[in-house]
């Protein structure tokens, strides 16, 4: 949905999760309704009614939030605190700051600054960082700054490093928009907030390089392709998004990779989406995604 | 998702719906803390925040909920009276009563037979009424009355009332099951029951009769289904679903009615679903469906 | 497509395939010329346009076909040797004898004998064969024989000589419905006729037994289902058919299967209509299918 | 499918369609085989197997193509002639110019450069056109003419006439990629070349102004878009390419809008890369299209 600046005002997202227990949505809502807010859209989701865990996404519009915001952040300190839950508080209309990791390929890349021109991203773009200039002056025509940092031989610290110092302070969360070196563990670490990746097949099927070799080759009749929170596994970490297209045997691999390519792009897009508006709880290695 | 009696039992699902007003969602879940009961489940929709309609339904798990029933209904009125709400409460472990009317196809009629066998319609089905007897042993054989009542001629209404008559008091919905007479401004008033009906066609593409082939005359490269409730207006009641399939210059009219047959069995069968699970809400010619 | 006995009488399908060659096509339809033979379908298929496989199906109507026969034949054997290719030809009026093989479980049975009443799979089935009775009523319903052979513990060979004495001679492919033993190599090659499988994932995503549980455990937003000629490698042989059904967190394993019951029997009736009409030619663990 | 142009070099398309006869495939063929060219794919289509029509589109390869091209066309036109067919026969190294026609909206045309750009559209792009401004800088930045010729009031001859003369002679097709003016049945003339028109919606329901609107107040649970030629008939053309999105009651119309276009783009350019590749025959208000 088309994000306006003005329309987000003013709004808030308060996301709650942890244990069932009853009297909690009771709760939440008493205390929104004492600061005078009033309710946009309320999504919950308990995985099993007895003694499973609630999740809840709550956006509510209240005049003046951001002074208000520290009282009410004690409030719900204060509220949840006997229930055990964790809770996450955003003021919607501060934008949260995305970096992209790029390669070669511009097609996930493309659709972001694409989608973030057309004002339907409710982020920011700080930098665009590539181990390759091919896409430097297509990101800077949308305004945005271009790092430009190698790939340097088998050892890849010095890369990740300078990487992690550009990043350091600077953004929200990291989008690996078809970004084709493998993060080592103290990259994921270091980054300290969310890497997003997109795999270019329907995991788990086609695990690793070359899905769609892979795919030619065990002759599927689907491809697809597949968001999903990076982690120290490769391509295990919690999908949020997935999407397939139909092919027949008349696709080579390079026509499976070209029409691919818009699967990629469209999941991508939702996924990213879905992050920067609070929608999707990070639950083990599962999402709850409220859309 | 497949419904089993016993996880039904002391399961009430409460619709509200009316112009939306703060304090709503915390009274509504104040009154059920009260009655310590636990929300399985809450969706809610605002059409506008500012000054909009509010629209929720709450499942939620109450021990011998049957005996409190009455109580909770007192309270409901109660609560809801100042914010001049409408609302209704069901007891989910008591199915809808559903009664099928159909033609001689049998695609939608016995695909409803079926997956109420399989445990996975919420619903008892007193009757199937056709104004062909080709189904009778069908219907039959999953142990469910059949009545023919045959169309005579261009005066409907003996046929109507004969209907009307069997329908009185027996049920709780009624579905259109590719029935094949167009039902009277005064049956649809004197059913005083929901009626579900499936068009063979993506509405408002190719209302009324013989919508395959105007479908192949057009060239359209999809053909659809929709489920709806039956108003007076033909074709013109609140939508509650609808898909397509792919079809392409190669399918005859036959070949898109063979295809879409099955559409339309799907489409049915998840409009039926969630109107016996009290998904569905009116909305003037619309619908608000929680899925 | 709706098949009706006097649509295909007098209609042939001819199916060719080895290494291109120019002058290949010419040459087939000069033959089909020469017999007075009207082409209604050609596809075709190359998969590399220099020194590839070639691929070939064509539908042609000739008149007093079944007594043409051992004509057409003997001149198509003489035609194609030169060119080294494999070739087959089928009076479509024929349709093949199909045997099924089920267990518990009725989706797709049921499914398959359905489509079969209302015309639309071009086949004849002798019989159903079962390890379990449950489905016997229903099989019977619709005027087919079914007969019980029991799993007997861990030695299967018993009951596999049972239903390869059953088959022998009696049927042109068989389908496992959600039958729930695996076959023995010894079965397979035993068989000596196509055996067509539904797998309830979409492979290779979950390949072997509990699909459902496993996609609930991977938290994936779609599941699938595939229809696949069996090989001696588990789930690894060619696949016909595939496709999928949006899911999310709200779903259950148990949903999952639910849902995933309406893709398996969509899948499997598609890929055994497909391999009834001589759309599907296998090569190697790949399939070519002219839809 | 990606297109590289040595891939196409040598590379021919025939398209033929009229009635259907005895011995046009093999005529056909032979052709080809007696040019010593080779078939590298063949489609074909008969609408009625008993005296119907007969569409066929073959791609072979052919050492020398331009060079042969006049011999090649004198003996089609021979060998077809008593046939009675219309026939085509295209270079398929020598891409199509295609011009676009724009107005403030940029997502289908700036998708349409971008395909271009990736080599996935054989065509050469002369000139962009548009009644507005605000696309030029980003046009030009794929290296692309860009011409403005604004909408002059009610009467739009004067613009019309304008727009004609840039295309005169320049263009073998137009595509209207969300062009916000009405043609008059003059320019449609006049331009004497196919018109590809995108709709953004399922038609034919909801023909005119304002789709999504209307889509929002009749509820529908689908929105779609429709690529089609342009004739006389306003929104009735011969339709190419049709998909839809699945949206809810939660969707405000702007957020139908924002959905569609992403609908709109990618069937719009299906559309365009299959007239680029000859894979469309008009045939009456219909088209058949090998894929």
């Amino acid at each position: 949905m088309s994000m306006h600046t003005a329309a987000l005002r003013d709004r808030a997202c308060l996301i709650v999760h942890g244990p069932d227990q009853p009297g909690l949505v009771a709760a939440v809502t008493a205390l929104i309704t004492r600061h005078k807010a009033n309710i946009v859209s309320l999504d919950q989701y308990t995985d099993d009614p007895e003694g499973g865990n609630f999740f809840q996404r709550v956006v509510f519009h209240m005049n003046d939030l951001a002074a208000a915001f520290p009282d009410l952040k004690a409030d719900l300190a204060q509220t949840l605190e006997p229930y055990g839950m964790t809770w996450k508080l955003t003021d919607q209309s501060v934008p949260k700051r995305m970096a992209i990791l790029a390669s070669t390929s511009d097609h996930c890349l493309l659709e972001l600054l694409w989608r973030h021109r057309r004002g339907e991203l409710n982020v920011t773009i700080p930098m665009v960082i590539s181990n390759h200039t091919n896409t430097a002056e297509d990101v800077r025509s949308f305004g945005i700054p271009f790092f430009h940092v190698p790939s340097q031989g088998p050892d890849k610290s010095a890369a990740e490093a300078e990487i992690l110092k550009l990043l350091a302070g600077n953004v929200d969360f990291v989008v690996l928009a078809r970004y084709m070196q493998i993060l080592s563990d103290d990259f994921i670490t270091g980054v300290g907030v969310p890497v997003i990746n997109i795999h270019h097949s329907f995991l788990p099927a086609f695990i690793g390089a070359g899905p769609y070799k892979k795919a030619k080759e065990r002759g599927v009749k689907l491809i697809g392709a597949t968001s999903h929170y990076v982690t120290k596994d490769l391509d295990e970490g919690p999908i949020i998004e997935q999407d397939v297209a139909r092919v027949d045997h008349s696709h080579s691999a390079a026509a499976l990779q070209a029409r691919g390519a818009y699967v990629e792009r469209a999941v991508l897009s939702r996924a990213v989406q879905w992050h920067a508006e609070d929608r999707v709880i990070r639950h083990g290695n599962q999402t709850i995604v409220f859309t």
